[in-house]
């Protein structure tokens, strides 16, 4: 008897790591009978609405295919920002008979809040009309905001790309003996994980960042003032980490008070580190003040060069368990993971229930900061030390990485499935 | 009988590889009987005129400490934008003394084009007073633009990151089904060889940069607008990689001209990559058009973490056949690089004249630029490709790069070097 296709789609922001759990997925499914073919909507909800659906499995062939997969970054199958309408029967209606004619029985999204909030409400509806068919949300984000797991997919990678960078940006900048302050933008609008883990820079045997600003404090300009004129006492060459989604005590992103008018009339947000920058050299009168804004952009969360082997592990695994999961019958749930302890790191997985996570936030919690809001605790450092761990020697050909691409010039034909 | 010591000094801008120059010089220093300590001056030429020299010998202890300073990046010795006033002769008649103080037989200048001159002129003086002392120049730039060599220490590791990065930025940037343009700002005032490193992203299999503009090339903004237009009707998302030097026909920066008023009224400098990015958002009107800027600024020529194994071993090599040079008695010359193949990659040492390398400029050929002045030739990929092969594998520890860092608390006393 043949057994149901199955279906994955990728969704939100990039990561070096969201790969991974779709080749976890697709080597779980593989693996088993009751699983026909593996499917792939390309984009997201919208690709899945608009049928450009490929077949998955077909084009994983090899060994070398699922390797090469797991170390591409960004999503191999395409995101989208499209969020299906919370009301609208019509929609689900629609979801339902496309996942009918394509004969699939166990649906899978692969991404952050709103990727798990769209899962949750298509199990409801699957159970509410006696379907069997299961959906399983599997974890990802750099942002590190899901709650109910103890971390995130994607997340180690990119905090080991800004320890390092970190550190190296601020080798770079103490070679003069000039005074200089380097203010380095993070991502994160209202969690502060990945600003936090530039802390790591300082495991390399650096002082910087010497000052850590997480959208968890509000911002004080006087006070950040203060600080690094004081810091410019005693060091000669400061790192300020600062997390894009800081704001000031009124509620309004310090982003948006930055923005300059650019050559055409335009309003353009100068960005945060760029606001900052223009600050100091305001405010802070010292005889040849180097100053720079350094804004860490796209690069962290593409840059598969420095994913964190822990991370891909782990990502591979949360897709690998979101199958058998769902050929266990589970449904409305997504993969998370759970620490036992720090050092050794020891974790287990579990299938959490989606109506605890989707639409939640999981912020940086208060303890872990430290008392003056400019620095984080021995707790966070604790906590982030094993998520980079471990060199994800990526499939390199002459220096340069090698990625795995879909094929998507043609899509599958419903009626050759079965 | 003891034999004379020697300096070694870092001078210009930060590059990953400069310091295994250091370590290859320092390890044949130290396996000869005719060099007593290796001694490092601190800030370059301006620490050496204040005394601020270390003995470098005697903290160099283990293989360890020799493979660390290779992978560590940016100037370990530091470095000054100082130069040496021509027509001084007062400063090197100082310079000389303290050499004499300090019983330095061998000096040695590990930089660009300045610290070339600054080395040529040393040579000259010390033989014009009949002194025993030989001035052997340690070449390093990411920018690639010193004559005589085929190529600088530093550039093929910054070459690799540049590659690299565009081929990850373009990964993240086809993940939505909207079209986007991202321009990446790559060093390189005078010289493109850097942003032509960014063709080297094709390797990877993808179309990025579909556009380079070069400082070679005069920059025509309609023709830029024309191109990009045209571009966006075929490809989805395009990359753009850009030199921060590229020069309107009135020979003005382009970068000048983004300047925008900062929220305190000051003029800032945009960045070239800001400047096309409101170009773009102006001129071209697609509906949902996304476009970045993105500079890669002191993480390119800091990435330690994606260092070239070629290029570090390369300019290990150069520090040690400046001192087997300088021990030879051979004075007033750089080591240089000569290739004999492209494929198999095969190359030779020599010691050029200064004469022939300090303040000249080595810029692209014409001939490596394509006909439409946007891409490079094959000749330019073929020059390229061999130096950003390997994969330098790094210290790390816990999956964050480890550094070494030269103790500088204690300058050395010339009184107990005899």
């Amino acid at each position: 008897m043949a057994g149901k296709n199955m279906i994955i789609a990728q969704s939100g922001g990039p990561s070096s790591a969201i790969n991974a759990s779709v080749a976890g997925a697709v080597a779980r499914a593989m693996a088993d009978d009751k699983i026909d073919r593996v499917l792939g909507a390309i984009n997201g909800m919208q690709g899945f609405l608009e049928k450009k659906i490929i077949d998955v499995s077909a084009q994983m062939r090899t060994t070398d295919d699922f390797e090469l997969l797991v170390h591409t970054p960004a999503q191999a199958l395409g995101s989208s920002r499209y969020k299906l309408p919370r009301d609208s029967e019509e929609i689900y209606e629609k979801v339902l008979n496309i996942l009918k004619e394509y004969n699939v029985g166990y649906f899978f999204y692969n991404g952050g809040n709103d990727s798990m909030d769209t899962v949750s409400r298509l199990a409801a509806f699957f159970k509410k009309r006696g379907e069997d068919i299961v959906a399983v949300g599997i974890p990802k984000t750099i942002d590190n905001d899901l709650v109910e797991t103890d971390h995130t997919p994607g997340f180690g990678s990119a905090a080991r790309y800004v320890a390092a960078s970190v550190a190296e940006v601020y080798l770079d900048t103490i070679v003069y003996p000039i005074p200089a302050v380097t203010v380095v933008e993070i991502m994160g609008r209202n969690a502060g994980w990945l600003t936090a883990a530039s802390v790591l820079a300082r495991r390399s045997g650096i002082k910087a960042p010497h000052l850590i600003y997480l959208p968890e404090v509000i911002f004080d300009p006087e006070d950040f003032i203060a600080r690094t004129r004081q810091l410019l006492e005693s060091e000669r060459q400061i790192v300020i980490a600062v997390s894009e989604g800081i704001r000031l005590a009124d509620g309004s992103y310090l982003a948006d008070t930055g923005a300059a008018e650019d050559m055409f009339g335009h309003k353009t947000l100068g960005g945060v580190a760029s606001t900052l920058e223009t600050m100091i050299k305001e405010r802070i009168k010292i005889e040849k003040l180097k100053t720079r804004a350094i804004q860490f952009s796209t690069l962290q969360r593409a840059a598969a060069h420095m994913a964190s082997d822990t991370d891909l592990r782990e990502s591979y695994e949360c897709g690998y368990r979101a199958v058998e999961a769902a050929l266990q019958g589970v449904t409305d749930v997504m993969i998370t993971i759970r620490r036992a302890s720090d050092e050794p790191y020891l974790t287990s997985y579990a299938a959490s229930p989606l109506s605890g996570i989707a639409n939640k936030e999981k912020k940086i919690p208060i303890e872990w900061i430290s008392k003056d809001g400019v620095d984080v605790t021995e707790e966070m450092v604790r906590y982030l030390t094993p998520l980079v761990r471990g060199d994800a020697t990526e499939k390199m050909r002459g220096g340069l990485p090698e990625f795995f691409k879909f094929d998507t010039s043609e899509f599958v034909d419903p009626k050759r499935l079965r």
